[in-house]
């Protein structure tokens, strides 16, 4: 008897020990995904995007603005899984920088090509085009708009899912 | 006797498990270290920064190269800390955008400013000036420089340990 409750009572230290080592294992990974949203987050949320230019839930945080010196635009935009912009057209091209996450890049006529952290994207001047996250993934992707004198940005018609789930 | 053994025996598990749980949060926090370095590392370190041009190591890598298309350089720079350029003018300005630790920034005749991630900060045309790390830490800096049909960069004399340490 006497040997029997020392081994349940071992049994149950050690369940406790197991239950506490599974607490502290989930701490710290809840904690390391926490620091891995910090870090990716350079710039502010800013604004949301209105939804005659996107599809889901986009967010755009000006860096600079448009004038005389520089003849540029530049921005950061947050887009959440599944977000995408319109179609649409850059009288003077676009540069994405994808600071982190995974997203998606289409040339009309071309297919969908990924976009992932580090990539650099050039959209040519006049070449219809959308950007957005990947379905399972945010994209923080920061885009540079040049020679803003010949333009920025013409919106064109929503991406549909059709075309949004064409990639393969 | 058998009360005492069965008492260390619990004892020896206690310390055993102690023993693990310490190994186990350090082991969590050195993945923490490591994943926050990966984080802000958005792009390779790329190629080391001529000795003529730079005080200590900065690493450049390009992400844009010029072309008549987008008439834009962008590129990355990691400076060591205590690394800084030599004062330089842009003969079109340029933009630094800095991705992740911090830094210094100073035109001509004006004191240093310190630079933090996410900072956006506008070097105008034809405006002598320098950027570097501060003494402890890296700093990880976009630059876009816009124009180039005006010219680039002009590289001028080193900044000196004085200048560098006149930071308030």
């Amino acid at each position: 008897m006497k040997q029997t409750a020392q081994i349940l009572r071992i049994r149950l230290i050690l369940a406790l020990v197991t239950t506490l080592l599974v607490y502290v294992e989930g701490f710290s990974q809840k904690n390391i995904k926490v620091d891995e949203n910090t870090q990716q987050a350079i710039f502010p949320k800013g604004k949301q995007g209105p939804a005659e230019n996107f599809t889901g839930k986009a967010f755009n945080y000006g860096l600079l603005d448009n004038d005389s010196t520089y003849n540029t635009v530049i921005g950061n935009v947050l887009f959440e899984p599944g977000a995408r912009s319109n179609w649409h057209k850059h009288p003077a091209g676009q540069i994405l920088i994808i600071t982190a996450g995974e997203g998606f890049h289409q040339i009309k006529g071309k297919p969908i090509e990924k976009m992932r952290k580090g990539d650099v994207v050039k959209c040519p001047p006049n070449v219809e085009h959308w950007h957005g996250a990947t379905p399972d993934s945010s994209l923080h992707q920061m885009y540079i708009i040049p020679n803003t004198g010949k333009g920025i940005v013409e919106w064109l018609q929503p991406v549909t899912d059709k075309e949004y789930n064409a990639f393969k």
